[in-house]
């Protein structure tokens, strides 16, 4: 099999340690893969870089049109522009597809039975960036919600749901508030939902459905939504599947496509060896269906399962009781390359 | 004692229901009120009323300064300005206090040791109604934040923790996108912050803040934000508690209240006396307080309680098992006076 170009990043605080492991198993696993990797992050926002991204590692995305990125740490201070968000409007990666399952009861949760995507717009709303001071007292900050990019997340959503054999797809909005904006986003997602009969549909206000969400998870299935509620509630539903540390995430656009871990680069615990590499080693396992290579894909998923499922555990999901051993991030990959 | 004039509006849907179930226990307590009744909501929007507030009710208010208030119903469609929004701005009521608390044993509960408090600004950010299509693709609305308006829900809430005997004040922003608005909010929490040495405090970014409060809500005492992450974040703390339908709230500025429950109007099951009135009922105990009743306050909790933990409940709460009994409206609020 030809190997497939993708750049990689290592990212900041504890990315490198979880990109390693993350590697070593894709490695061991037989991925095809042609490894570019650049230099993103802390470094090079200090680099004077108002983006954290370098010019190479622009060439190389643009490239390999694929990146397996690490979280990273923005510095302190004004001045620096998100590098996640710059990386999805630069490369149009319209769709934040975010699943969250329940590993019970191989890992703790109070919600055995979740088992749900949440799939984010992820280039507009008041991520958009645009903001302003009016006064020294007034702040303003542009929330943007259009039909184009509102028709096609939605529309990725049903989509998915139909490649997925998913059977419901929810929309949250709040549109009893923001009739413009979050209307829009809701007149699209019934008209949309009009082209697919064999789904079905429902909308919540997002007050009542993120309560919902909390208390019952196990009844959502595919949930679309503008890009903050997702940001939020996508954060809830990871840490009420035992960890956010699980939580894997793809941005997909039509022409490039990213994945990454949801949590952050989590500079308190990096150096130590202790994170838990499962959220990024479980985009990886996306980015491989993503780039044609679902055999191997599904062999990481598998070694990961019974990793887990042999109570084969990281700090974050160690239970007294449902864990039996307390690894590190090396040992943890050691213990899904054993089982591959 | 001389009677206190306060509005009172029954809304519609359950809230006639939930309403006379709620006076009739404040009468049977011995509550001094003079009670002026006023018509608002969907009857006042459909006479053509954009605000869904005719002009008897806003001077009964102007009058009494304290309203309390059953949920409403908004008509389908456009033209129509919520009045809740159009009242919280009306009348300055610039913090919207939400206690949630867990009753555990008596309501079943996965976080028996919660009881926290959110204190949401109630004026601005996404509320402040500004929105505008740009063209037919393309819609905006603009969130406002001013130092004003934080700087006095943040005051606020400290003053609240000082005069609640609470300990700790937590502040949730998204200020690592929204670097103006969310950045003005955190830097006025860090400034008043520091004039209330004796209380803890400490920020979050609101999607890792929300999943630590789905998941541990028992780690937190107040917690104060903008308006959109308060209207989503209280509705998933109550729902958390057991039911949204025990939840109370007070909108508070310097020369109004209004007092309400956090639910909404429920027009499914109106008029089947099946309505849980505790979160009016509560929302009446804050108004107690506020209007220097409280030992008729201080009665009807404790009697409220009493019916809670007697296992006398409506179906929202009830369980086979810790509930006892199941009952309607009517016969709820006969449990509470029986106890008073
Ligand atoms: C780091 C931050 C900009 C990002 C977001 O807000 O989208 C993160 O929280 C996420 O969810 O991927
Ligand atoms: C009815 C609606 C306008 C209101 C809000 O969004 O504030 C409600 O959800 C609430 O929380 O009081």
């Amino acid at each position: 099999m030809a190997k497939t170009p993708i750049t990689v990043a290592f990212g900041d605080g504890i990315g490198p340690e979880i990109m390693t492991a993350t590697l070593r198993i894709l490695e061991a696993a037989g991925a095809e893969l042609d490894i570019e990797t650049v230099e993103i992050g802390e470094k090079v926002y200090k680099r004077g870089i108002d983006n954290g991204m370098d010019p190479k590692a622009w060439d190389s995305v643009r490239r390999t049109h694929v990146l397996l990125k690490a979280p990273i740490t923005t510095p302190q201070g004004g001045g620096y522009k998100s590098l996640n968000v710059t990386l999805r409007k630069a490369l149009n990666l319209y769709a934040n597809v975010r699943p969250t399952v329940a590993y019970s009861p191989f890992v703790e949760t109070t919600h055995p039975k979740m088992d749900l995507i949440i799939i984010r717009e992820n280039e507009e709303d008041l991520y958009a960036g645009i903001e302003h001071r009016q006064t020294q007292q007034v702040y303003q900050c542009l929330k943007l919600i259009t039909q184009p990019g509102s028709e096609r997340v939605i529309r990725y959503a049903f989509d998915y749901a139909r490649a997925n054999g998913r059977k419901k797809v929810t929309c949250f909005v709040k549109d009893n508030i923001m009739k413009f904006t979050d209307g829009l986003f809701h007149k699209e997602f019934e008209r949309i939902a009009a082209e697919y009969p064999d789904l079905e549909h429902e909308t919540m206000i997002v007050d009542i459905g993120a309560a919902r969400l909390a208390n019952t998870p196990e009844r959502f299935d595919v949930v679309v939504m503008p890009n903050l509620y997702g940001d939020i509630l996508s954060d809830v539903t990871a840490e009420l599947s035992g960890s956010v540390g699980l939580a894997p995430s793809a941005n997909i656009g039509d022409g490039f496509a990213m994945f990454e871990a949801i949590h952050g680069s989590a500079p308190d615990i990096a150096g130590q060896n202790i994170a838990n590499p499962s959220g990024l080693l479980l985009a990886a396992v996306m980015m491989l269906i993503h780039i044609g290579q679902p055999a191997v894909a599904e062999r990481v998923h598998l070694a990961w399962l019974r990793t887990i499922e042999d109570g084969i555990h990281t700090r974050d999901i160690y239970r007294e009781g449902s864990s039996k051993k307390l690894v590190g991030t090396d040992a943890f990959a050691d213990a899904v390359i054993e089982r591959l």
